[in-house]
């Protein structure tokens, strides 16, 4: 009948909207995505909530399995709940095409996202430019690739939200040496060890346009839009001795140019004995 | 004790989420800033819902008598009720700095908003670069400001997402000159009257780098969010032909690299007989 893809928002259970709710509660079947954001609660919160069970899908379920999830949404309504909005991740799109190529309804009900929250700072959303992802450096790949579009931005006066690496269900590749399938723990990248790797690009780019530097302000944050959010002002240098605490975290690299009002609201979250305070 | 921020998110009074709806129960004044966007039903819908009176807030009350609306805050809970997301208008900055000079706490709860919902259409939203306004040209004042940010945002290879002008209670000066107090009827911009205004500010600026012709790509978008909620994609030509509808539109400008997996998703949307088809 329909594919609900539903937006779970950003905190807990109740960070899902009235009609999202009425929707869930219409379905025969209810699967949770959770791998490219996590939820700060568990799932048995949510199937008390919606007096349904919840299976979690996996990457590949969602991306290659996708007609295991819609079988039997022609005779019942399927839903697919994502934490944040579900077109802020791409992941889903896959399974929409194959919806509407199977003449299956689909519907998207949305929800707050990072991509909105990051304003919570006080820096005007409409100043960001491209957001940029930074992916864990190992001893063979340090891809820059994230310094070009932040540099762009900043030579535009843009401001860039970087958004950092999850790793889930990555294999353990010596037990798996050893004929085990074992996963190793979920990582979440902090905003220190992004700082430290952006770093890490810009001084091995030196004098070019756009470039930032140790000087250069920035806004940590942790846990957008839950109850206990942290959010941070203060130099790359500076923020680098902050502790966020628990995952998720996302940053924010400033333009040159912060505009009065964006510094007068950001006022509040600037760290002590800062050079912008 | 709080002054609760709220989004309402883009459709009707069943957008919000149960987190929102808790905390409208939980104050003794609710009020509904609605200049900025429109909400898609009537406020009667809303007190029916709450099972409160809510108050409209004009623009001056809430940029300049903010603390008409805070008094009483340190007794009972308040609430301002945003269409969308309240930290994607920057009108409410002002209330929230003052809330916290007068020592009184302040709770943000996020919901949808255009500019993550601006990722219906298909386009990659970490692909968007800064967010333009077009406001309604006037014989004397044609400003072509917007340009700018377009034309960076392509020559980096991002879409521009433009906000269209929304013109409420503006005064009539016909009536204003005969001494009569009087708001002219409402006006929203529609795609068609955007895409024209944008189509001569290219025209004028000729063969600069980053411009558009009436031949690249565009997405206009109207009602997003909501049950009837139309995208429609092609060329600037092309759908400064079709009607959208209804308000609130708006429209995003493509980069001239718009990625496969973006068009996969978009050719849906795409208007019969395009040259994108």
């Amino acid at each position: 009948m329909v594919l609900y893809i539903i937006g779970l928002g950003m905190g807990t259970e109740d960070d899902i909207t009235l009609r999202g709710l009425n929707a869930v509660k219409s379905c025969t079947r209810v699967y949770l995505e959770a791998y490219t954001s996590i939820l700060c609660v568990g799932k048995e919160k949510l199937e008390a909530l919606y007096g349904k069970e919840v299976t979690l899908a996996s990457r590949e379920m969602v991306e290659s399995e996708s007609d295991t999830i819609l079988d039997g949404a022609k005779e019942g309504n399927v839903a697919m709940l994502v934490v944040g909005d579900p077109v802020c991740a791409t992941t889903h799109t896959d399974m929409m095409i194959r919806a509407r190529e199977l003449d299956i309804p689909v519907e998207v009900i949305h929800n707050a996202s990072v991509m909105g929250a990051a304003g919570s700072c006080g820096l005007h959303l409409y100043n960001f430019g491209a957001t940029v992802s930074i992916p864990y450096f190992t001893e063979g790949w340090r891809p820059y690739s994230f310094w070009e579009k932040t540099a762009y931005n900043r030579k535009g006066g843009m401001h860039t939200l970087a958004l950092l690496d999850i790793k889930t269900k990555e294999p353990d590749f010596e037990a798996l040496a050893k004929g085990k399938k074992v996963y190793l723990p979920p990582r979440f990248m902090s905003v220190n060890v992004a700082l430290e790797q952006m770093l890490e690009a810009a001084e091995s780019k030196g004098e070019e346009e756009g470039n930032y530097s140790k000087d250069t302000m920035c806004v940590g944050m942790a846990r957008l839009g839950q109850k206990d959010q942290c959010i941070k002002v203060g130099s790359i240098e500076e923020l680098l001795k902050e502790d966020f605490g628990e995952p998720l975290h996302c940053l924010v690299i400033c333009a040159d140019d912060v505009h009065e009002l964006e510094l007068e609201a950001m006022k509040h979250y600037i760290v002590a004995g800062s050079r912008y305070a």
